[in-house]
């Protein structure tokens, strides 16, 4: 992270600095807590196809934003994961004219910014262990919430590991209160008349959210087995932090767990090519319809960064 | 092509329907000297890591498009051309209100338009062989007009190769008289109140226009060495139609010859991974850029015949 960072809150309300401070500790600390378990991981194979290779290692990179900020990449080519990239990134800026009106209280602040994240999308070597996607942000515009979520995508799915996936992340959700409607939900409601349900279930809504987002219509095709994504919530900021962290936490006790109970079996070539097939559809999602990739891509952000979610190696036979 | 799109012409000038038979009867047999070609190439193969294998053969593939019109995919895998698609379709119907403004003369007859075209991409098995698109389509709408071209996308570059294609086309180009302004090009120089210079050269002009548009700007890069691309031309129809065939001859003419020239040759799996990661550029440019990929997914367009342009395998390592 730059040092051009520290101190700047677009958002004047009291401790904003300190929120932002503490958020961006957190996705730093995450990352390392995943980096030292994924490695751990590394360590741990012992029978299949790739445990004659070397246990992979992390390599970082850093990266400065010419506007402001700037962030770390953490990439892995492994025995167990084939390619895997965790990044940390803290930036600020102004967004343009073009951007503003997309972007809640971003007109009230001609356009000053400020966000942090940890962000990551896991491709295994073994295809009977699932690819997975994390993501967790705080942004600052005039108006500060967090976003986040993630989605499993099994190369050839095994029910038991969809079910402990959503089974995690349902008690995730459960152990924070029910979240009120975002902004984007209220206007929905106010545009359609309707009466908004402010109690609803969160996992049932974010659960929701996420199939939505990862579908891709022109196959008519979901991503993955789907997850939890959220976005816009500001409901109270020490409890919306609470529930992003337990998110980083849900992640680094489920996904784990999923990988160690198949790293170890055996695959065919068949399996390899479906694998790759998948991958061919992660690739397209990606950059056809995802609002990261998008967005990064179009404001200047950094390519290698932005683009580490992509496969190692895909087909489109 | 389904009979429902016989006799259907949103141009009612004199000699429409004998001009849309016309363009889709040479299209159609454009695609024929095209499968033709390369299979005599697939059977020429006589040296090399994949000569063991058997000559591919085209497999072929009827679609109908629910609004009108259809197509037909013809696809290779193959042991000189890895994949090969070329498409041919012939296709009618009603732009939505969004996409009229975009297109010339779809306001004034209120969306109906008309198209015909074919399109290739073709991803080789010997990296030392250049990939290669060629499209060439003619449009109606309350206007009737054709575009299209074609560009090389070398994995390691062959200068003699480079020079060879662009001598092809700048003498196909050559071979007609100069192009006028396209309307968007009039539109221009309104707008910058310039003289616009009429009598540019055509092969100048269509290059210029390649290189602008086979670009990833998210890398600083280009797709490949370019070519020719133009589009709206509308100056004469015979004229233009018999420069639409001049470019699909000149494209029969040029690429087998450099197919020929480098397909025996060896190659290291050093150069297969550049190859890999050469077309893992055309795929993003294809899913973030191209503006038929876009246009195609987005009107409801046949998914597979989209994106047969895509590798049959790619690395993003």
């Amino acid at each position: 992270m730059s040092a051009k960072t520290k101190g700047y809150s677009p958002d004047k309300s009291e401790k904003q600095e300190e929120k932002q401070d503490s958020a961006t500790a957190w996705f730093r600390s995450l990352r390392d807590k995943i980096c030292t378990e994924f490695e751990s991981i590394e360590d741990e194979l012992s029978a299949g196809p790739k445990a004659d290779l070397e246990p992979g290692r992390f390599e970082r990179k850093n990266w400065d934003r010419p506007d402001g900020g700037g962030g770390e990449m953490s990439i892995m080519h492994g025995r167990v994961f084939e390619k895997v990239g965790v990044n940390i990134s803290t930036v600020h800026g102004t967004f343009s004219e073009e951007f503003r009106d997309k972007i809640p209280g971003a007109n009230d602040n001609d356009g000053a910014f400020w966000a942090s994240g940890v962000s990551l999308v896991a491709h295994m070597q073994n295809p009977l262990v699932p690819a997975v996607h994390m993501n967790t942000r705080m942004i600052c515009t005039s108006k500060t919430w967090f976003g986040g979520g993630m989605d499993l995508t099994p190369m050839i799915e095994d029910k038991e590991d969809t079910k402990a996936f959503h089974a995690a992340l349902e008690a995730c959700c459960n152990r924070h209160p029910p979240h009120g409607p975002t902004p984007y939900e209220e206007a929905q409601a106010t545009a359609q008349a309707q009466t908004h349900h402010t109690t609803q279930n969160n996992y049932v809504k974010y659960k929701e959210w996420c199939d939505r987002y990862f579908f891709l219509p022109h196959r008519n095709e979901a991503r993955g087995v789907g997850g939890i994504f959220y976005d816009y919530l500001e409901n109270d900021w020490d409890a919306d932090f609470a529930f992003t962290k337990d998110v980083g936490e849900t992640f680094l006790q489920i996904y784990p767990q999923l990988v160690r109970k198949s790293m170890h079996k055996d695959w065919s070539d068949e399996q390899r090519e479906i694998q790759l097939v998948k991958r061919g559809r992660y690739a397209e999602f990606n950059l056809l319809y995802d609002r990261g990739t998008q967005f990064g891509l179009k404001t200047g952000g950094n390519t290698e960064a932005i683009l580490m979610s992509l496969p190692p190696e895909a087909k489109w036979p």
